[in-house]
């Protein structure tokens, strides 16, 4: 037997993948074990999936499991351009910064980027990058990514994506939406997930579960034909494809059961929002983003960053000015938060 | 809660990933659950399994979870050779047949098929394709991938091994071994993982552990720094790196753990021994390959394969010869087994 | 000034790119030097080029000019399947065995490939690799790709391309046609260019001049709007966009002028039957392929061969067999010829 | 015969490949032709061009000739990275803007851009995007690319050259130099092709040699065996290897020969000089950034900006302020430089 090698009461600032998974999750992968089913999705639970994202976001919506957030954005966005197509995305993007160039040299996709204020792409902003069609020498805008969360921790409102996915429509582009932290942006905003990605236009998601308390666990979500046409294929060929699928799907649909995602969700930006307001009345802190979600980006004191991150675990976002992200997980508890706001006003003096 | 959607007593012939996870790998899970550890590979269960690794493979062995099978072998393969290097298989390797062209398309690496008897390259067969060096118009053959054991149940003996080896590297050619089914080699052999890759000259392996038992659970395994250049940079642009790797990590900790792998495996290879030996004496009934690990190739008579089919499930093979493939997992019983032959015998008449 | 560095009398049968540029190539880009007119295509050389296209294969064709074979099967293919498709070609294609793994790295395309004779597809032997639509774990096949004339200097029939043609269409297949030696199969079998292409349902072809007498000067013909869709983005990407196009357009003009095409294939053609006609009276000598172009494929008593590469030059095609290639060029003359077949008789004693 | 279809006199400022090729050039080309030779740079050209390149840039230079500046790049990045290995260069660099995505999807390189004022690099600038070694999320930075001239017409001198080569060796950086107009730069330093290069601590030039009068021919020079290797292999792959290496060999050697590319170079860097002297004293004419070498970038009257497009050709640079850039080509005569400036003169009332 495999014995405990960590503490399970410590908690950390640093990311929303440092926590575990959720009990319930790890639970519905017991049910799904034993026995033989069809693999590579030709399974029961990933039938039931099938259905059950067509109750969230509408007939016509499916979903395919996938392995890593990476591997959802790369075979989505292949799916939604052809060879020669370019995508426009934030530069704060984490397909942009983050992903080891996978989305160019696994994709083969060029990203064009745009710099923005709060990680939140405008028509404006857009059009930046938007142009060009035609000439045979440019990488061809065919398509716009958005974060939702955004990686600086805000949130697009549904009209700021409707907004967003008008203007790309018609320019002929199509809308991908990265939602590693989907969850969050909807419970924050109080709307549905169908409300902040169908309803709002986008054409297809990257539906993240692993930062939501998923063991592991991403898809690609599309409402269109053409927004899934070659995805099973280009699953395989970016080798995202898991032959035991029953146990990603299981996963997915215990997000799904009782609203789990917008429990673990709720906690999460509840936090964060605790953290924040906590945070932004202690001399010498500046809150330097809106915290529409889990996260808080914050300049601290010099002399008390890395007493506090010694304890707290956090990471730089910005060497030069000092700022740095606290996240907030799924099991985060009003206790985490007092603690650091505790220690950091003792810090203070 | 998530319920049951499935009879956890059905069984198949298919695959030996239709098979769910042996309950100490779950179990093992549930332990690295809880509270918050580092992400991306730094945490406890991974520098643990880094010990393990060591104990079975040697000083200097390293092992690099990733999550699948595919993006073990590309990313191993990356690793190995540079980009203008090309890799010699057998042209029945999964890594040319079944992985939708991710080798080439995602890993950028030419692969130069030799057509063998029984799934294993030999020295002779090797040269077929080992030719050309320093010609600029031919991709450099510069490593060669074994599969053991093979697609085709088939097992290399050590000598064997060292032998593909030995003539590999006199070419200054590396050996890289495909082993989503090695411990099943090992098991036939009745000797340790270590002999039959890094004692048997082999740099770099692809070992399984989701045909073993695991939920989900790859690695590449490599005995060398040249081995490992760069790996843990391609396995992120492979989109091949896990988040919570503690799951990962955990699972190939409870493999090792009381030689849960060789159990498992031994388990597998009896069935299908077993399964190969009576219906080696049915009338009509052809065992076209050795049977050496847990894998039986067949020529069934024709009326009996679509009933038999219908209740055991498998896989043609051939269809232009009638050849089908039983597979045996973990958890296939000798009841599996005796109720297929007396199916077939009933069918036979 | 440069001064001749060679001597302009060599002749060689190792391969039609050993000779020269035909006078009136160069002479059409001496015409079209001077003064400046826009570049990547917009000049009135390319703009008449495209006219000349259009004549000779029909309204609605059109003509992108790249600069070497291999980046015009590659861009062309790109252009005729999306990034999941799958290529169907002979084992003997160029495209598999010559392009140092460009197809598949520079255009992430897998090649399906199936052994043949003598280098040419048929619906049957298509059908060996044409399979698996829908089965996400196979490249998905949805073009095939024919060498006419072939590798092994065979010619494909109007009546043989009809057939492989309306087999691929009908199973949702597109043909492309490596024409590197396109005028060599149309002057054997005395037919235009247009009735072994776009007549026999070819849907892209690359249409080779370099080995007709050009400098340097390939290019891809399209006869749809699907087969063209995004080549001259593709083109670009490929690092196939020639900045002064006006030269490489004038060469091709210089090529179709006055059917120079013609007047050099039938020259090249007419010397391979000459030489296959001398070369197979001779004892102990075998033509192994027929002689449909402008290649003769030879086996030849091995006491003779060294002797008579040193002043003749060919390629080994078979070390196993001891078969040679001898290619004949637009500028072989009947005394080349006969000198090697002298020289011949004469080692046979 | 192919007729002349272009006027000969005319004169475009719109970049310097809408000039033709120097009659030198093309006169080494008819000298090169006829008879046969070998193939794929066994020539006697490229022969003399290896020691005519030794001659200029010392021993253990490398010439490889290739077909495009994009395929320069790629190539010789290729050669210089592994797969991992990401390259830092200027946001306005040629290889991250205009070669439509080749670096990234043909080459499998992620670029990390930083912004500068006026397209050169500095260890300061460097720094913004070097570091991060080791991180298994962040592409590597293994590589530096310069351009020189740069994209805004401005030169490094060898002692800021020689800056950015020392800092990024000091980081384990190679430094690549994109030289499609080095000539202009030596030209305008007065200083040796290899005093901006080899002895500045270049490791890899893609030199290119149609903006400097050749029809067609670029290459990539290298001054070790590190940065040459597998160069051959990866010029073939990206479809870069011509067949009839005489011509671009011989085209190459008349740009040597007696100095040509120093008298092309300087005699459009003078016609610059010449331009931007006539066009700054101008009202309401702004000139913004030195004239370094064959490049003008201007701010013009709005009013006077199409109709002097329309008789002298040039390019917008950024369409918000109105900067746009008037480039001068070997052909380019003080009577061109001296009617756009009578011209806009008038046009200025």
């Amino acid at each position: 037997m495999v014995t405990r090698l960590h503490d399970p009461s410590a908690h950390s600032f640093a990311s929303d993948n440092y926590s575990g998974a959720h009990p319930e999750v790890l639970q519905a992968m017991v049910e799904a074990n034993g026995g033989h089913v069809g693999s590579y999705g030709a399974d029961p639970y990933t039938r039931r999936l099938d259905e059950v994202v067509r109750d969230v976001f509408g007939e016509g919506a499916s979903i395919d499991p996938v392995l890593t957030g990476t591997g959802a954005n790369v075979s989505a966005l292949q799916a939604l351009v052809p060879r020669w197509g370019a995508v426009v995305c934030a530069a704060s993007a984490h397909v942009y910064t983050d992903e080891g160039g996978a989305p160019e040299r696994l994709g083969g996709i060029k990203l064009l980027t745009v710099p923005t204020p709060d990680g939140k792409l405008t028509p404006e902003l857009i059009d930046r990058q938007a142009h060009g069609w035609g000439d045979q020498q440019r990488p061809q805008p065919l398509a716009v990514t958005v974060t939702q969360s955004t990686e600086l921790g805000t949130v697009y409102t549904p009209d700021e994506l409707r907004a967003v996915t008008d203007h790309a429509h018609a320019h002929g582009m199509s809308v991908h939406l990265d939602g590693a932290r989907l969850a969050n942006a909807a419970a924050s905003l109080g709307v549905s997930l169908r409300a902040i990605t169908r309803d709002a236009g986008v054409d297809s998601v990257s539906l993240g579960g692993t930062k939501n308390g998923l063991v592991l666990g991403e898809s690609v979500v599309t409402f269109t034909e053409e927004a899934r046409a070659g995805l099973v294929f280009l699953r395989k060929m970016d080798a995202q494809l898991v032959s035991k699928m029953r146990f990603t799907s299981a996963q997915f649909l215990a997000m799904f059961e009782g609203d789990l995602w917008l429990r673990s969700a709720t906690q999460a930006n509840a936090m964060a929002t605790r953290l924040a307001g906590a945070l932004a009345v202690l001399p010498g802190v500046v809150v330097t983003q809106p915290v529409d979600a889990n996260a808080v980006f914050v300049v601290l004191p010099a002399a008390a960053v890395e007493p506090l991150r010694a304890t707290h675990h956090f990471y730089d976002w910005d060497r030069q000015t000092g700022e740095v992200r606290l996240m907030c997980s799924f099991d985060t508890t009003e206790e985490h938060v007092d603690r650091l706001v505790a220690d950091l006003r003792a810090l203070l003096g």
